[in-house]
């Protein structure tokens, strides 16, 4: 079975899905602080600075320990991420990777080259199979393994980028959600050839609002601001004012939106049935991808839409993990015995038919 | 002298220019019911459907006479040219020209042919000096000429584009801005192989919210959905909820918005000095493109921004524009009489200047 993640999206929606661990969309209520300052500033709509709002820039300039000059404001990491995808010669990703890096591979005609990293080994990457003059995406805390980095093998990875002449992208949507390990800026570490990119979609649950950050190589982040005046002028000056509040409140928020998927994850962890999977307990993340004994994720996903629970099939990051799935912790609490509960369930019912098959 | 746009922008702020007339950044304060809109909906901040909100797309369906699956909302009518410009061979445009269409070209490495107008030729274009088999981008009404197009020169063109393969890109952002003549949008005549842009920024005087739209063929609107999905993601909800009322208001705020710049464009026209100045009286857009008797626009422009008074010089839409200033009518009329004594002075000190050196 081919997993098409669009049809799959429309069965779920047909089935009207009503608890959704699929898409990595927060269900936490974003702030109030941040919901006022946005309907403070919201008739503030002329164009606002392609690089983005000078207060805004420096406390992330501040947090990062670098100029301004070091630093943009993006409609969402997306932008920023494709944007250094269109300007690389050709992409290493570390699979299993998040679709969206390889749709903008895609999109620029970009050459990709996979660093395959397995279950059996802890997800552990080597960054020595990267390809030499190229880009390499990195994202840590991973989507969708909730692996963390550890502060050894930035080093390593750092050696070996400079070696290999490599542009370091470090996807740092999921910085602030680290349960144990090293929470990873990559700029405390190289500011040369190497950009981190943050999102304002996890930690604030609000991925709507399209509201990221880039900070590293002058150069590269003046290039990411080309990218940004040709396709998208400006990112909306009331965002921008209440991503000032945002961050006022970072390290608390933060605390808190950890907090609370820590709880989750282990509320799922004790709910589903540990004879019927094997995972590597997540460091980080609002994600866990479990591993089927022998089973299809997808012939799973569809049997749980069915039942209106959305989960992602494996395959959705690429085809060698089709007996995967990966649970996103973006409902709440007390839907989570019940999601186990399914998906413990509808498992039996795949395992049995297995047998008749 | 060369003409630096960003150089020049921050001569303008150095100065703290108080009357802005240089970009298209309108004064107009936005509708109420539109602000009302943006608040009410401000806290569903989950993620769009990448094409945009079914309820807002069929409004502009019904508008356009097309399907649903012809539109597609966009962050700002540039994400849509622009990705139109990277799923294009060559790009024909027609000069003068705004800069951002060459700056996208430039962006995905595109081959930009040029198809001159001239102001002895009323901006007349000759579309058959168009490269074959590329996207020609048109802009009616223009900007910076505020030039309209006419119902025989759009079947002109129409022919033209079928002998020659083009895929018409029509920027039609200034298009409830017309004072005589058509009112253009190129859905009515033709739908395969070509594309309808609008912004909200100009009729609805919201350039920061980034909201416009993309009307055409199928293949092109799913090509435009390729380059949101890689690089934008969506388009927030609150938006596009306020632009649902603001399609309900259409008409009326289209008229009022269109009867202010007239006002101001009247107001303009009697205060300059005449017989400093030969210009063709635009027929839509808040623009005047005038061009000055032997003077350079851009040493006005210098000249003016030390009075506080902010315009373009028409070296911003290409170098053989070097005698053309064009002046936005974005400021309250009580300010046109001021901006334009300004403007006389300053000719004078120039043309004086002009047989001292």
């Amino acid at each position: 079975m081919k997993f098409d993640i669009y049809e799959f999206f429309s069965e779920l929606s047909k089935n009207k899905a009503k608890i959704r661990m699929d898409a990595g969309d927060p269900d936490i209520e974003p702030n109030d602080v941040i919901i006022n300052e946005l309907i403070k500033n919201i008739k503030d709509l002329g164009y606002a600075p392609y690089k983005g709002l000078d207060e805004l820039r420096d406390i992330i300039a501040e947090y990062h320990k670098v100029d301004i000059d070091n630093v943009i404001i993006t409609p969402g990491s997306k932008a920023a991420i494709s944007s250094l995808i269109l300007f690389s010669k050709k992409v290493n990703l570390i699979s299993p990777y998040w679709s969206g890096y390889e749709f903008s591979a895609n999109l620029f005609k970009k050459q990709v080259s996979i660093i395959n990293t397995k279950f059996e080994e802890s997800w552990e990457p080597d960054f020595n199979k990267a390809e030499n003059d190229a880009t390499l995406i990195i994202n840590y805390p991973n989507n969708p393994t909730g692996k963390v980095i550890t502060q050894k093998k930035v080093k390593e990875l750092i050696d070996i980028s400079l070696e290999k002449n490599l542009t370091i992208v470090s996807d740092e949507a999921y910085r602030d959600i680290v349960f144990d390990g090293f929470r990873f800026k990559l700029t405390d570490f190289i500011l040369q050839n190497s950009v981190s990119v943050f999102s304002f979609s996890k930690t604030f649950s609000m991925p709507g609002l399209r509201l990221g950050y880039a900070v590293g190589d002058k150069q590269l982040i003046n290039k990411i601001g080309e990218f940004i005046k040709a396709n998208i002028t400006s990112v909306p000056k009331f965002s921008q004012r209440a991503a000032i509040k945002a961050l006022e409140m970072w390290e608390s928020i933060a605390d808190q939106v950890k907090n609370t998927y820590y709880k989750r994850l282990t509320l799922f962890l004790n709910k589903i049935n540990n004879k019927k999977f094997v995972y590597i307990r997540p460091s980080g993340t609002f994600y866990v991808f479990l591993k089927l004994n022998g089973l299809s994720g997808t012939e799973l996903a569809y049997a749980l839409a069915k039942k209106g629970l959305g989960i992602f099939p494996g395959e959705a990051f690429g085809r060698e993990f089709e007996n995967f799935i990966r649970v996103s912790l973006t409902t709440k609490e007390e839907n989570i015995p019940l999601a186990a509960e399914l998906i413990n369930e509808s498992v039996e019912e795949l395992d049995v038919g297995k047998y008749i098959n």
